[in-house]
């Protein structure tokens, strides 16, 4: 059955987590808001089939299958793993990944709010004297935090669970390149200190089907639209 | 089996939810940091504790059954609720329940911000202005948006997921509460516009087992160190 993945067609956003995943799982799908208008792709589309969709979604990315539909990112993320062999057989394995996954969003809206820290419904440029002051903390404890907690987990193993790759590894990979693309001085500062995430993350990027993707028209570039934006101002060491 | 419950001592925060699901489930469980301090409670035992468990938990909640050890509000609540009757027989709807109690956590995040807009690090007296700010818009845009949101999906039925009272009813009943705390003026204004929400959550507070917690010593009160904080000048019609 081929997947309809609803997203925001022009950011990488929280959808490029679940893209990750089915481009892994070599799983057929359409990501169905980059389709032309014709087809029924666009914002405006995405807008309409989110107000229609039951269970009424809060918000994208959506996954639809079938019957099911599906949002929230670790929802859709911790449905499809074991779906496509990305998450451990065994509870224990899958609420570790889980709980991973969680923690990974958790970081991400923290880099989110580092350029949105009033409203996310203003400008950047509205709001940028309390971004620099929250972008500052982000580099300086949040980073050095969410980072040695992932490179302490990898002590383990080769993955964030242990021998298996699972989908947390393909959101850490996602995590790492959107940060050294954010926040590139101080991704160099902690690069010592991470040598187990950089090295996960250089080996995701190496996997036939993640190459292939990347080298695709299908991955969007990092933009200022996103979640992960490059304002030098907001970088430091 | 008696369940383990690490969370601090001292504040409802993201494990009340947690502790709203064990009460209502009358499950057995030792919420093992409010214990005398002798028998293992206490702030400074919790931070041992967690520095001890594996997998290593990022922050608490904690919850420990036998050898599982669960992190992530989320996590635990999808684990627990099928284990209690608290969550949907089917994989729909457990999907479903699952992305509403995510969408929860984010409004809880948000409420969060709106007294923390620059850092969890830094206390609230140093970060006031960029609060008030960011307070204005949770009021005027967020508070709705969620709010509306979670009315809509109660016009199918009595509970967030139909027909079965599910753990994200309980979730949504001490978002309520706690919005109602730290935004009196706020939830009095919004009031007309979410009938179904205040009723679902005065339905929860009259279920037995919730009022008996309710009415115990192990019930903390709301207060100024917790998610939501009644700061006054945060509040507004």
């Amino acid at each position: 059955m081929t997947y309809e993945l609803h997203y925001w067609p022009t950011i990488q956003g929280r959808g490029e987590f679940v893209r990750l995943v089915l481009e892994e799982a070599g799983a057929p799908y359409v990501d169905v808001a980059r389709l032309p208008e014709a087809e029924g792709g666009g914002a405006r589309a995405l807008a309409e089939t989110l107000a229609r969709l039951r269970p009424p979604p809060f918000a994208p990315p959506v996954l639809v299958s079938g019957v099911l539909v599906i949002a929230q990112t670790a929802n859709i993320l911790a449905w499809l793993g074991p779906r496509h062999a990305l998450a451990p057989a065994d509870e224990a394995g899958r609420l570790h990944v889980n709980q991973l996954q969680l923690t990974i969003a958790d970081a991400v809206d923290e880099t989110h709010e580092t350029h949105h820290p009033i409203a996310a419904s203003l400008y950047y440029e509205d709001q940028r004297e309390p971004a620099r002051a929250r972008a500052e903390r982000f580099r300086g404890q949040r980073m050095p935090k969410f980072l040695g907690y992932f490179e302490r987990a990898l002590q383990d193993g080769a993955w964030l669970a242990g021998e298996t790759l699972s989908y947390a590894d393909l959101s850490l990979f996602q995590l790492v390149r959107g940060l050294q693309y954010a926040f590139p001085k101080r991704m160099e500062a902690l690069s010592a200190t991470i040598p187990r995430v950089l090295a996960l993350a250089d080996r995701i990027e190496r996997r036939p089907r993640i190459a292939a993707y990347l080298a695709s028209p299908r991955r969007l570039a990092f933009n200022e639209e996103g979640i992960f934006r490059r304002y030098p101002e907001l970088d430091g060491v």
